[in-house]
């Protein structure tokens, strides 16, 4: 029975158990919560897509890290013959939760009314280098809107969001980054690019933060031939709301409209920042873009924006829709580990066996406690009170209660604080209001 | 943009959304509570994991349909060329929970204090022959308890599975058939087979409500040789617990045990069965194994077992576990559509934005009666007031509150009932108390 196998998960791959694994099903219920609270309802979308789904999905760099999936059996087999590489695979792991909701809006049109308030929550998988921090497994929030065009559907996203980022404790310190896609597209035009260029012009943008500015202007300058003055600005930090409304008039209009709103709403937000820089690497996005980020975090916690032409490539006409998507696992960096342990173990009580012929009573008032409302443990083995206590301690139950014989008997119960050792006899119903109100 | 491509989900697989979603989000959210609340907590493991964990853990014909995942890169290109075909994937997707249980439990050893009552929710995937009502990718509950040797922990685990499925609205009419794998050992022993073949006869077992009598005849006959008689007496439901007793004490002991305590737990099931042909197929189980049935029903909503072998195959010493695993969907199934309505669509609110200059106002009231603990849509983009109402009144919505020029400055609110169209003023306070009781 000795093991060789490695029992460590796949690299870049995680498990979750106990007290972190409990947070990680708590907080993800609120942040359901709050977006159902904002009128969106959940999408629930395989793991695996077909392969022409994901592949040129304007998500390039995403698509680069799909994980696919071999073909079975005789089709896995004529495709080995075929050697092939391209033909091993039929399916791949959804890389982003945006590609999948257009395929649904395109096939099920006919049954969802538009405009369509969504949300999307689940694992995505990109094959990453595994490295520290960065990992192969993470769980997006996505939330949607499909078939509105005015800005009123970018405030309600981004409403929702920052609601959601609220509830589970994130407070202070957050800034929205704001530009448009159309704004990164002029300055392209303005540079002499053409359309198809137009994206390696955004992925230059994204990096503004994250090499040396020589570097960036170099790269730009060697993809545009020169280095145009607007460009140059825009790295300066030298272009303002105005210069965009000369650039691009309907996308400076709506940015400032944007930003006018979503200051009057008074967000949880320290501050709403336009910056011509930001473009959101993929390449779907069309208007309005949007990252959130902390001031104690190095990286974007989420982020998002207006894609009206992805759906339209399943759909075969145009449906504009926007949405924002929050990285859970880096939401999660930022809360300290007590804020988040809203839980109190004040209504969970142990219920130690003291006799294997009472298992069956205490049992069935176990079940009576917990149709109350309380959350009751005992131990699932035949073990001596003392071990029974330990595994209780160790889990950190605060309550005990101890049915024995005459308890049993009387219908006065033994309630023992474990913290302080403090014991008071109780009956069933003041047990339950007593730990509930707790 | 005319497209060719399918916007089918890939053959198997489904989407969900709207109410289906919402139900489904609802009822996993109901079923960790009461796991919850039975002291058991939740473990979350990757959609993938190394090949070598899930070959040869005994889940024979899960493993046959397993989704395997391909290398990357340059380890692709290698095994390519290698033209051996069991070098190109270097990964699969879980075919059960079962199995990542027993890796964790073998990996963190040190931290998981023993024994542990865990709960794992989550999708799996099996690459099935599609075909109507099977399916390629399901949720499966799981709860097990691992370190416990004693039926204590099988009450334990029945016990919070019973209450889970009684808590979504599935009431009456459930069957639990039990057995011990040990039976179906000394079954095969009796009839002269070897403990290598003794997975085959577990295997024909499970078919007896699957097939003819006289075909499963004619195959256990095949594999033994002959027809022993007390497997006649198996086949022809003329074995009961006095002759499991006789042929394997231990077993017996066990079976009469738990089958006694299950009935004076009072857990709402119709009756417990005793069925000595129960195998439960996979090749891990060691001792009781049981499943649940429904008399509307033809085929098991879930089942489990003792596996107290499969840990060891990770963690080097055995480890005793049992567990229990809900077919979700096929429950779902179960639930007649009105049952499981239980969320009542009397806290939600619309609310329709009357001019456009007043929309980040009245989207900062939504604000405040979220917080107050309702649930608030508006309409998510600039169309007449007629539009937000046909989508309020699509949606279902009940309440409709009406924030107009002279409302907004008198703080008396309009709230419409949509299906009685009654009209009445109403301030915040009386509003949040108001729709919150109902």
């Amino acid at each position: 029975m000795g093991s060789k196998i490695s029992t460590h998960p796949p690299s870049g791959f995680r498990d979750f158990f106990r007290e972190e694994a409990s947070r990680r099903e708590r907080l993800i219920q609120l942040i359901s919560e709050v977006y159902r609270a904002h009128g969106f309802t959940p999408l629930e979308t395989p793991a695996l897509e077909n392969l022409e789904i994901l592949q040129g999905s304007g998500g390039e760099e995403n698509e680069k890290l799909m994980f696919k999936v071999m073909k079975r059996g005789e089709k896995l087999a004529a495709a080995l013959k075929s050697e092939d590489e391209n033909q091993i695979a039929d399916f791949g792991m959804r890389f982003d939760m945006t590609v999948p909701l257009s395929r649904v809006v395109a096939h099920y049109r006919g049954q969802i009314q538009l405009p369509w308030k969504v949300y999307h929550l689940g694992p995505v998988w990109r094959a990453e280098r595994p490295q520290k921090g960065r990992f192969r497994e993470f769980v997006q929030c996505d939330v949607d809107i499909v078939g509105a065009k005015s800005i009123a559907a970018e405030l309600d996203v981004l409403q929702a969001v920052v609601s959601a980022i609220h509830s589970i404790g994130a407070t202070g310190g957050f800034e929205l980054r704001v530009n448009d896609r159309r704004l990164i597209q002029g300055l392209a035009h303005h540079a002499g690019l053409k359309d198809e260029k137009v994206n390696e012009m955004a992925i230059l943008m994204d990096k503004k933060d994250k090499i040396a500015p020589s570097d960036l202007k170099a790269e730009i300058a060697e993809l545009c031939g020169t280095m145009p003055r607007m460009i140059e600005r825009v790295l300066e930090n030298d272009f303002q709301l105005a210069d965009a409304e000369s650039l691009h008039s309907e996308a400076g209009h709506d940015l400032k409209n944007f930003i006018r709103d979503l200051n009057a709403l008074q967000l949880p937000l320290s501050s709403v920042v336009f910056d011509p820089s930001l473009a959101r690497g993929l390449g779907y996005y069309t208007g309005l873009v949007f990252e959130l980020r902390h001031s104690s975090a190095g990286y974007a916690l989420g982020g998002g924006g207006r894609y009206d032409q992805l759906i339209g490539r399943f759909a075969g006409q145009p449906i504009p829709a926007c949405g924002f998507s929050i990285g859970f696992e880096r939401l999660l960096l930022l809360l300290a580990e007590s804020e988040s342990q809203t839980e109190t173990a004040n209504s969970r009580l142990f219920v130690p066996v003291l006799s294997e012929d009472k298992r069956v009573h205490v049992m069935k008032i176990c079940e009576r406690l917990r149709a109350g409302g309380l959350s009751v443990d005992l131990y699932p083995d035949q073990r001596p009170l003392k071990s029974q206590m330990k595994f209780a301690s160790d889990l950190g139950y605060q309550w005990v209660l101890i049915l024995g014989e005459e308890e049993l008997q009387t219908g006065k119960w033994k309630l023992k604080n474990f913290q302080t050792s403090e014991e008071s006899l109780i009956e069933e119903q003041t047990l339950i209001a007593q730990l509930k109100n707790r």
